[in-house]
């Protein structure tokens, strides 16, 4: 099937980049409110789905337990910016739980924010606390730490960290997630792909929490609350995602996965939103997420659905536009 | 018209991304030896015909004029990645004419090289030495300089350097440059489109001089010489096209451009390659353009058409395959 063109980058009088994709925005009972495209194609959610990967860290009492905050789950739930106090909160994380950053598995990239990267390189080079995963590997481990058991390999499909977030995953989604559609993913762990329909109805669930049990609903809700509270620790500076939740608190949850995954709930109108730009381009499926959302709540998100392009020298040189077709 | 699906990123066991793009090869007749997809559709060049611009450069006398020699006129075809020696060169072009980094008007970036970046943040920001074009830019500035015209305003439409470029190339592509297809590039210059097909056979001439006058065909020898003895300050260290032109010389010129354009010449067969990647990404761009040179000339390019994908912790998690549409 081919999906339709949802994104064109202009430059000037014309057309000069075109993206592709698909839009899933599914309830909780599974019933699609928009599909856009082949919403039944396997898509790797990627770190689209890192509350969903915190949720066994919540549920289990061991963030309780280890004394984890608002901030501390906003970071399990975050692909940060590596800006100072993200590496800081990511490191009281594992001070908590007796734990350094010799401990995460999740290998080591420069900050994704380049003015934390310029700073950085003037003292150093990045280690394992500047990944943008960092928060979420600080979260397996104290999963680890509160089951009682080796965390060495805790990244590892088979470790029982990832055993239960698999169980979660499976919860969530309703997809069955086995060796055929496991992959895995830049910081190690494993990822299963699941069609993007799937992908919004775990999302409906999570902004909802319709159809779990009573405990993983309050689970999934205090996840929420947490990056609505503090979502400058889900992303970054001049994040979409920060900005998104810093306007509009838990009436929009939304996480960026790579590979031009984007997905979100709206609890106040029951949906969650999956979104996947063919090409795995972030600057659309950001336009995208935005432009669906603007289409469900009257939001203005005009500066993500229509960005300006400007070169090195700030000369408007074109736009990116949501097609007529989403 | 959906051009085809030209390149797949798999993950694990599944495809997780897609590219789709249009591939023309041309000989210096205008004759197709391979049409892949829309090859009649505007593409903006962008940096992919670098070269053409230095063109006037050479043809005028102005870089024999002010000593240019192979590295000036490497970099003044370069997008190249702000190392060290990269940005030396360039404040050398810039000496030689009597001029320094104030009149470059290509705006600042990080290097592209993260080595570099990451050196610069040590001790400052960057400028627009560091700026991929700035050797293009020196070279328009030593033109303005050798016609004996102001050049403050060297970058704009109107100015006497860029009605020459603009001149150059109407000859190379064969196409009618109007505002209709103008729009502002990266580093501030006009960038006009033209049919994929145009700019492949631009490339053809420009590999073979067939269909130039005597001087033109001298002069864009001269520049693919300088560029096969002086790949490194094409691009950079493991960059694409500096690689290829290091491996092969003269037998293979390559540029990248900005937004998935990738040209080049195979100078012994008589063609000229442009590719598209509909969505811009450079990632597939460059494994397409591996796959037109591998299938014209017996080199191995294994490589570049399919390399495997890495994460941070060097983990194998996947590859960018070529498919069999091209």
């Amino acid at each position: 099937m081919n999906n339709p063109i949802l994104v064109e980058v202009w430059r000037g009088p014309l057309v000069e980049s075109r993206h592709r994709g698909a839009v899933a925005v599914v309830d909780a009972s599974g019933r699609a409110a928009c599909a856009v495209g082949d919403i039944a194609a396997p898509v790797f959610p990627r770190s689209a789905i890192k509350a969903f990967q915190a949720l066994p860290l919540v549920e289990s009492g061991a963030a309780e337990r280890y004394g984890f905050g608002d901030e501390d789950l906003a970071l399990a739930c975050a692909s940060h910016s590596g800006e100072p106090a993200h590496v800081a909160g990511v490191e009281r994380m594992l001070a908590k739980i007796g734990l350094d950053a010799s401990a995460l598995r999740c290998g080591a990239h420069w900050p994704i924010s380049q003015n934390a990267a310029a700073a950085l390189a003037r003292t150093g080079t990045p280690t394992a606390l500047h990944n943008n995963c960092s928060g979420k590997h600080a979260g397996f481990l104290c999963l680890a730490c509160a089951m009682g058991v080796d965390h060495a390999d805790y990244f590892r499909p088979e470790h029982p960290v990832q055993r239960q977030v698999r169980a979660v995953l499976e919860d969530f989604t309703g997809a069955v997630l086995a060796e055929d559609v496991c992959a895995i993913d830049g910081c190690s762990v494993p990822t299963w792909a699941v069609p993007l329909q799937s992908l919004a109805y775990a999302f409906a669930k999570f902004g909802t929490g319709r159809g779990f049990a009573p405990k993983r609903a309050a689970t999934a809700a205090r996840l929420r609350e947490a990056c609505a509270r503090q979502p400058w620790f889900v992303a970054g500076t001049g994040r979409f995602c920060t900005e998104i939740m810093q306007k509009f608190g838990e009436r929009v949850f939304v996480k960026t996965g790579a590979e031009g995954v984007y997905c979100g709930a709206l609890p106040e109108l029951g949906v969650g939103i999956a979104v996947k730009c063919d090409d795995g381009a972030a600057r659309a499926a950001q336009a995208i997420i935005a432009a669906v959302i603007a289409r469900f709540l009257p939001l203005d998100l005009v500066a993500y659905t229509r960005p300006v392009l400007r070169n090195w020298n700030g000369f408007e040189v074109g736009s990116i536009r949501v097609t007529d077709a989403l």
